[in-house]
């Protein structure tokens, strides 16, 4: 039952040899890997803007020259992104340049960063997402949380059905956005140009002094602009799942999605400028100017649809990315083993699982507020920035290739640019994201607790062709026996056909159950030695676990195993389950934990 | 460190022995056994007046009629029920005395209404208890639930301790609630007495004409009353935790009992007839007529508070009851095995749990809101009432033991009230008891299909001497391996001490892998066979177990046994249980389930 419902929501398996079939063409890898960055281009403008509205509006034209810086911050980004991505075709973004150049604790903290990031990156946009939805459906405003949630499984389950059939029902909405924000910012454009705008719009003239204005608020302000580039990381870190060549694929959609970006991020602010938009706390930037070149009409609810779509969509990006890097890290012993596994439909299930499940963590306990987690996802996002671009420095300087210096120039810019906006991040916005030096460095350290378990259990299992394990000499069989049933008939006869060394052992309550049991036992098997011990306590385990010590501690001075033999009824309907087992379970589960005997669980069928 | 926190909250283990310690003297069992029946000296009167307030005040006066019909109602049930304590001094009550004269189904209907009951019981009485509370402090009232669940929680862990202890905590709230009534009404009447009430008080003479007044209204208000009759039949049912001569002082306790009830009830019945008291919603009428008799000073809160501790306790009486209950139905194969177990503390701990759980779910369904549970409780009581009466008939008229006739009648006349009570329930209260209906025929059938299952259980286990089981030839053991570590060294060395008949099984993704690991395979063991089994599915289990599949058949055709090696790590701290075994858990609980083969489970233990 359970295994049709799975096959209905995620499909049939898939075989091993059908994973190319599962890569990614550019314009899916776009739709797939982009929906984050683009997405930014709802908010990112805004986001310059609250700032500057702190001193007024005259203080709006600045947004155009830190527009600019963030434009030169992005060409830088991609620049070097797309140095990575042919330098480490096998994918792995900042965790594996870290690691490879600077070593293996920058390589942990981008890499614990950035998993954090795809959490928060799912959390921030699902609820972004819910909350256009519920703007536009007020009476589903009490279910926020709810929705949010099943938004987050229904992406879950769209990832959990593989690559190309998430990117093929994700690529509408995605090309719908960036189709909307086109046509707004040509209709827009092509308006002022030809004068047909209304009459009440105002803005200041770019370099108009600004009384108040500080270096401090206009850094804040680009920080806050920078937000927009978050999700540009990602296609670096899924070169594995574009179609060959890979880096080629990887690095013309990275260049197509800069250059997207770029246009439409510029666009929205130009006419954010022109048009005079003030951040409201009703209304976004983008709903203003779009009602502003529109009016209230399809083309405006299109733009607003498709921007409410993109930001659930966001979210879709760190599924891609968060089981990939999982999956470096468990490679390198660094998470748990699971996550190298490919599920039925060849995704990393238990990443795409486990992200899954820890946004809706996120979610349910900030009740689907999740705006105050906005600064601690950009932090999150430009310290594997920083890390990788300095690693590939370091790799330029190691290796010399030729054209190295140009390429060095690239990414020292890169660097500096992304240092820098990180170090403003911590100047202006400390109180927002100084949690980030707790848990960075818990997760690194974590990761180390892992890696140093695994290394050690790796040690402990080699073999060792020196010393290869003593032979056995024999077998001691233990059967607990309740009474005299065909389920201990079937034990002792499974025992006698493996060992003569055979113990019946009897718990009984008192002293007369007990002599009883004794003869009985005496008629039924002779030949099979019965133990019977006395419980003062009604409880099995403990004189249980008493006797096998004592065997097992014999048994192991003459090089002998000690087995006991455990019965398990398996009922015909499952319901039947509740009315037995219960102290075999518990009797198993102690044994196996707590001593160092071997449990044969022999399987009775009942028929009815 | 569980089983610490276990030791703490309900103290060590006691030996089976000392159960005759834990047994209960009149006083410890009149406080354990009578609170639930106490404690409706609160609500009985209040649910009289209740209806003959629909009519006016003019009606008040026949709860004086009314209760004296109570009070015949209760000295008929007392006289039954301590003709039932001596004809079945081992108890079960209801159940025991309708199964062995009416038959197993009204046997099972009174057992299966009898603990439905306990379990409303302590869901209402806790209600009530915390309603009480949080009246006196609102600022608790948005925690109504979470108190009651705390409530219930603390009086399972009590009951959990043994019954001399909770007996001895709870004796002082029982004996404070029996005195602060009795002041109560003693210093009302003395008031009266010596003409010391307030001019104010009014109340139409007995007998005044009262206009609207019908036979319906009259029974449905006697139907109320009778609500004050519940909890009487718990010492019936718990006989064996008296202490002996148990029969004899289970018969004082009960006459105790009500001969408390009789006092308690018919001077609060009577005070609120002489003050002219209302029912109103914000107080309860035991408030009124002390406020009345003693203003509001600390015996007014003296009485309150009492009241409120009872009104808690009540759910007492339904721990002692239904672990009995379950007891005697478990016993007879009725209900699962697990509740004839006694706990560390020598009580049947699974029915004190399950009760416990049982009345936090339907705290937490009805919000703690559970008034409109009462009449369908004192249905609960009224059906085993009735059937257990009639079962005493039937025992007099089949053995005819000297002086019958008199024991006969009061069985008849207690089988007549009760019966004719629970129709005056059917007939004015259908619309709040009709689910009685649904439940107990649901009830009746799922003890039957208890029975039924573990009846062809015990008819499968039987041992046939005359076909004892064909001794097995010989054994086949499967290691199936996931690599050439130590773990595998261990399982193959075992498996070579049992038998010669080996398959190491390996499970590969790809040609290239299986041709590698053959090839080291035959170095390091090449006097095992191993089977390499091809995945397209990345699914170790399907070929897994389409290969177990194919040698049991074969094995079982020439009377071999096939065991599955299956190695467990067993870790130094438990976290890491998470990076292991994911695998062999599935493998394991798969191949239990579903195939006929033995599952032995081989510890390695890591040392780091």
């Amino acid at each position: 039952m359970l295994s049709s419902i799975k096959r209905l929501l995620i499909g049939r398996p898939l075989k091993s040899t059908a994973l190319g079939e599962q890569k990614l063409n550019i314009l899916k890898a776009l739709a797939i890997l982009s929906s984050d960055a683009l997405s930014s281009v709802a908010y990112g403008t805004e986001q310059i803007l609250i700032v500057l509205a702190t001193i007024g509006a005259v203080a709006f034209w600045y947004s155009i020259p830190i527009a600019v810086g963030v434009l030169f911050l992005l060409a830088a980004l991609i620049l070097s992104y797309r140095q990575i991505i042919f330098s480490y075709p096998h994918g792995g973004g900042a965790y594996v340049v870290s690691k490879e150049n600077l070593g293996v604790n920058p390589g942990l903290i981008a890499g614990g960063s950035l998993l954090v990031d795809y959490i928060l990156t799912v959390a921030v946009s699902v609820s972004a997402g819910t909350d256009a939805i519920t703007s536009a459906f007020p009476a589903l405003h009490p279910h926020t949380v709810f929705i949010a949630c099943i938004l987050v499984v229904l992406i879950t389950l769209l990832n959990l059905r593989g690559l190309t059939e998430s990117a093929t029902i994700l690529a509408y909405p995605v090309y719908l956005f960036v189709l909307a924000i086109l046509v707004l910012v040509g209709v827009g454009i092509f308006k002022i140009a030809t004068g047909h705008t209304s009459a009440s719009i105002h803005h200041a003239p770019i370099g108009a002094p600004v009384s108040g204005i500080t270096l401090f608020l206009l850094l804040r302000a680009f920080a806050s602009g920078c937000s927009a580039l978050t999700g540009v990381e990602a296609i670096s870190n899924a070169i594995p799942n574009f179609k060959d060549p890979a880096p080629n694929n990887a690095s013309k959609t990275l260049i197509l999605m800069g250059s997207l970006l770029a246009l439409l991020f510029s666009g929205i602010t130009f006419l954010a400028y022109y048009y005079g938009i003030a951040p409201k706390a009703s209304e976004t930037v983008v709903s203003q100017i779009a009602r502003e070149t529109f009016g209230r009409n399809y083309l405006y609810f299109f733009v607003q649809g498709t921007t409410a779509l993109i930001l659930v969509l966001a979210a879709n990006t760190g599924y891609s990315a968060f089981p990939q890097l999982a999956f470096n890290l468990a490679k390198d012993k660094y998470m748990p083993r699971m996550f190298t596994i490919r599920g039925d439909r060849l995704g990393y299930s238990n990443g795409i699982v486990s992200l899954g499940v820890a946004s809706i963590l996120l979610i349910i306990t900030f009740h689907g507020k999740t705006e105050h987690l906005i600064p601690l996802y950009a932090v999150g996002v430009f310290i594997p920035f920083t890390l990788s671009q300095t690693g590939m420095i370091i790799k330029w300087l190691r290796e010399k290739p030729a054209g190295w210096i140009a390429k060095l120039s690239a990414n020292f810019i890169g660097a500096l640019i992304t240092l820098t906006v990180l170090l403003i991040f911590f100047i202006t916005k400390f109180s927002q994201v100084w949690f980030v030096f707790v848990f960075l460095p818990l997760i690194v350290i974590f990761f180390h607790r892992i890696n140093t378990h695994y290394e050690a259990v790796g040690e402990q299992l080699r073999v060792d062709p020196e010393h290869p394990a003593i032979p056995i000499e024999g077998n001691v069989i233990i059967v607990p026996v309740a009474g005299i049933t065909r389920v201990v008939e079937n034990s002792i006869n499974y025992a006698k056909s493996l060992t003569d060394q055979i113990f019946a052992v009897y718990i009984s309550f008192d002293r007369e159950d007990e002599k009883r049991f004794e003869e009985k036992w005496q008629k039924w098997q002779p030949d099979v030695r019965l133990v019977t011990l006395q419980s003062h306590y009604r409880s099995v385990l403990v004189p249980l676990s008493k006797f096998i010590d004592t065997i097992e501690h014999k048994a192991s001075e003459n090089n002998y195993r000690v087995t006991v033999l455990i019965p398990q009824f398996i009922t015909k309907k499952s319901w039947h389950n509740i009315l037995h087992n219960q102290s075999s379970f518990l009797i198993r589960a102690y044994l196996i934990f707590k001593k160092r005997v071997i449990i044969s669980t022999l399987p009775y069928h009942f028929k009815k």
